[in-house]
C-alpha cells in the first residue's frame, strides 16, 4: 500500500439556483476535487467557483463528466454509441480544462460520475471508450477509477495513469463492487465505522468485503462525501485517523506512485 | 485595406438528429470556420465532426458561442449578468478547444453568435463581459467582430487582436449596422449582388449604407452562408472574384494583418 | 376590501436531485399553490408529487409558468415573439393539468413565474400574449396578477376572473411596483414587520409605498413564501392574523369575489 | 382483419429552427397523427402548429411520448424508474392535450416513440408503467399499439382500447419483432414494395416475417414515414392500393372496431 494517499470528493454538483453539497467545508480535507462539467450537475459559473475554491485550497482538479442528464443527476443507466459517448466525455473535459485556465489552474484527473462510472466499471467496451476520449484529450491526464474495476484495467492497457480508489462509506460485495444502496449495511453512516472501513482495507491491502474476505489491491484514494453535515465529520476523521498514521494526504499528482518518471 | 484576405462561415450548426447547412460544399471555400458548441446548435459529435473536417479542409478553427438556447437557436435576446455570461463564454470555448486538441488542431478564433453578437455589438458592457471571458481563456485567440462594432472597440481596448469581418450578403443602415430583415432590400439573394456588394466595399475602403455613403473602415473577414444551394453559390463567387482580382483567402492566424509580430 | 382572503405560495421549485422550498410547511397554511410546470423548475415527479400534496391539504392547484430557462431559474429576461411565448405557456398549463386530472384534481388558475411575471405587469402586449394563452387553454382559469399590474389589466379586459394579489414580504414603489431588492427595506424578514404591512394594506384598501402613500385597489390573495424557516413562520403568523380579525383564508375558486355567478 | 383501416405516421418533428419530415404531403394521406411531445422532437409552437394542420386535415390527433433525450431524439435506452416514467408519460399527454384543447379539437390516442416503445414492446413491467400513465390521465385514450407486442397485451389487460399496428416499410423477424436496421432487407425503400408487403399482411391476417411465416393477428393501423419523397409516395401508394381494394382510411376514433359500446 502506498505510503501516501488521497483523499477525493464530488464537487460542484449545485446548478442555478440549486444548492447541493458542502463543498467549503471539504476542501480543506480532501486532495483532489472531481468537479461537475454541467451535464448531471453544474453549470458554467458554478464549476468556474468550484474550480477557483479547490484552487484556493491546494485541491487537484478533476473532471467528473457524466451522461447527459440533469433531471437523473446522471445516475440513469443509458445506452450511447460509443463515438457519441466520447466526443460528450472530450466535450466536457475540455470545458472543465477551459474554466481551470481561465482559473489560472491545470485539469489533472478524470473521474466518470454515476452511471457512465458504474456501467464502464462493469463493461471493457464501455470503459475503452470513456478511456479513449481521455487519452484522445490529453494523455498525461490520470483516470481515477474503482479498484478491480474494468475501467481501472481499461485506463492501465492503454497507458494512462491509473489512480486506484476505495470507499470508506460504502460496503463491497464478494465480486469487489458496491453491494447496492438497498442491502443493509451497505452505506457506513457513523464516522467511526468509515475510519475503521479505511483502517481494515489499509491493514489488509485491498478490498473487504461484506463476508470478511480480503480482494488484494493497491489504492491511491478515498472517496468521500459531503452530502450532509455526518459525511463531513466523517471525512474529516478519516483525514485525521490517516495523518496520525503517517499517511499524508496529497493531491494526486503530487503522489510519488503517480508521479511520471 | 488588407491584401489578404479571410472568409468565414457559420458551421456545425445540426444538432442531434436535425441536419442544417451545407458545410461540405462551403468547407472548401472558406478560410474560417465559426463553430457552434453545443448552446445554440452543435452537440459534442456534430462538434468534433465538423472540427475534423474543417481541418481536412485547411480551414481555421473558430469558437461560436451563444446564449443557452437552443430551442430559439441562440436567436433571443436575454438578460445575463457578466459573471454568469463570462462563465459561459469560457465553458463552450473550453469545449470547442478540447474538440480541436482532441483532433489535432488548435482554436484560433472566436465569434460570438446571433443575440450574444448583436447585443455585444451595440452595448460596450456587454462586449468586455465577452473579451473577458475570451482573454482569460486564452489572451492568443484572434475575436471575429463586425467592423464598426463596439464588439471589436472592446476587443482592441482589451489588446486582443481583432479581425472585423463585412457581410457580404446583408446592407447596412446609416449607422453601420446591419438594416433589418424586415427591410426590402436587407438581404442579397442573388450571388451577383453579393459579389458586386463585397467588391464595393473594398474599393470604397469600408461599409456602404443602404443610401450609398461609405463608412470608412478596414476589414479582414467576409462572413458567407451556407444555409441553401444559392448561398453557397454566392460564396464560391465571392471566392473567385476575390482571388482573380488579387486577393488571396487565407485563414485568420495566417492574415499578416493579423500575425503577432 | 374582500372579507375572505387568499393566501398563495410558490411550491414545486425543486428538481431532480435538487431540493427547494418549504412544501410541507407552506400547504397546512395557504389557500392555492402556483405549480412550478418544468420550465424553471419542477420536473414530472416533483409536479405529481406536489399536485397530490396540495389536493390532500385542500389547497387549489394553480399553473406557474415560466420562460424555458431552467439555470436561470426563470429570472433571467428572454425576449421570445408572441406567438412561441403562447405556444409555451399552452404547454405548461396543459402539463400542469394533466397531472392534476392523474391525480384526481382540477387546474383552477394561473400565475406566470418570475421574469414572465415582471415583464408582463410592465408589458401590455406581452400581458396580452400571457392571457391569450390562459384563455385559449381554458377560459375559467382564474389569472392571480399582482395588483395594478398590466397583467391585470389585461386579465381582466378579456373577461378572465382575475385575483389580485399582494406580497407580504415586499415595500412598493411610488408606481406601485415591487421595491427592488438592491434597495434597503425592500424586503421584509421580521414575521412581525410582514403581518403589520399586510394589516395596514387591508386597513387602507390598497397598496401603501415605501413613502406612506396608499394606492388604492382591492386584493384577494397575499403571496408567502417558503425559502426558510423565518418565511414559513411569517406565512404562519398572517394566517393567524387574518383569520383572528376575521378574514377566513380560502382557496381561489372559492373567494365568493370571484365566483362566476 | 377489419373493413376500415388507419394509417399513422409520425409528426411534429421539426424542433426550434431544425426541419425535420414532410408533414403536410403526409397529412393529407394518413389518418391518425402521432404528435411530437417535446421530448425528442417538437417543441410548443411546432407541436400546436401541427395540431392546427391535423385537425385541417381530418386526421386525429396522438400523442408520441418519449424519452426525455432530445439530443438522441428518443432512441437512446434510458432505464427509469417507473413512478419517474408514468409522471413524464403524464407531462407529455397533458401538453399535447393542452394543445388540441387551444385549438378546439381533442387528444384521442398515444403511442408511444422510439426507445420508449420497442423497450415497452419487449418488456410488461415498463409497459404496464406506460399503460398506467395513459390510463390516469384519460382512460378513454386508444393505445396504438404494435401487433404482438408486450404494450399492447398490457393495453387490454387494463382496459384499455388497443388499435394494432404494422409497418409497411419494415420486415419482422420470426418472433414477430422488427428486424434490425442493420440486417439486408429490414428496410423496404421501393413504394412498390411496401404495398405488396401490407397486402400480403392483410390477405394472410397477420405478420409475414422475413422466412415466409405468418403470425397471425388482426391489425387496425398502418404506420407511414414522411422522412423523404420516397416515404411520401410510398404513403400514397398504400392508401391508394387499400382504397381501390375496399379499405376505407379513418381516424383511429372512427373505426368501428374500436368504437366504445
Amino acid at each position: 500500500m502506498p505510503h501516501e494517499l488521497n483523499l477525493n470528493a464530488d464537487l460542484g454538483e449545485s446548478f442555478g439556483a440549486w444548492s447541493m453539497g458542502r463543498d467549503q467545508e471539504l476542501l480543506p480535507l480532501v486532495g483532489s476535487a472531481n468537479i461537475a462539467c454541467g451535464f448531471h450537475a453544474g453549470d458554467p459559473l458554478v464549476m468556474r467557483k468550484t474550480v477557483r475554491a479547490a484552487l484556493d485550497n491546494g485541491v487537484s482538479l478533476g473532471a467528473h463528466p457524466a451522461f447527459p442528464d440533469l433531471q437523473g443527476f446522471g445516475r440513469r443507466k443509458m445506452v450511447i454509441p460509443a463515438p457519441e459517448l466520447e466526443a460528450m466525455v472530450i466535450y466536457q473535459l475540455g470545458a472543465l480544462a477551459g474554466m481551470a485556465r481561465a482559473e489560472g489552474g491545470t485539469l489533472t484527473h478524470v473521474k466518470p460520475h454515476g452511471a457512465l462510472n458504474n456501467m464502464a466499471c462493469e463493461d471493457i467496451a464501455l470503459a475503452r471508450a470513456v478511456v479513449r476520449a481521455v487519452r484522445q484529450f490529453d494523455a498525461e491526464l490520470i483516470l481515477l477509477a474503482p479498484a478491480l474495476s474494468h475501467l481501472a484495467d481499461a485506463g492501465k492497457e492503454t497507458g494512462l495513469r491509473v489512480a486506484l480508489e476505495v470507499f470508506a462509506d460504502r460496503a463491497y460485495d464478494e465480486a469487489g463492487n458496491l453491494a447496492p444502496r438497498s442491502q443493509p449495511g451497505a452505506v457506513l453512516h457513523d464516522p467511526r465505522d468509515c475510519v475503521a472501513h479505511v483502517q481494515r482495507m489499509i491493514e489488509a491491502g485491498g478490498l473487504i468485503t461484506t463476508s470478511g474476505k480480503v480482494l488484494p489491491t493497491p489504492f491511491h484514494s478515498i472517496c468521500v462525501h459531503g452530502d450532509n453535515a455526518e459525511a463531513v465529520e466523517a471525512a474529516a476523521a478519516i483525514r485525521h485517523a490517516l495523518e496520525s498514521r503517517g499517511h499524508p494526504i496529497k493531491p494526486l499528482p503530487h503522489l510519488s506512485a503517480l508521479t511520471r518518471t
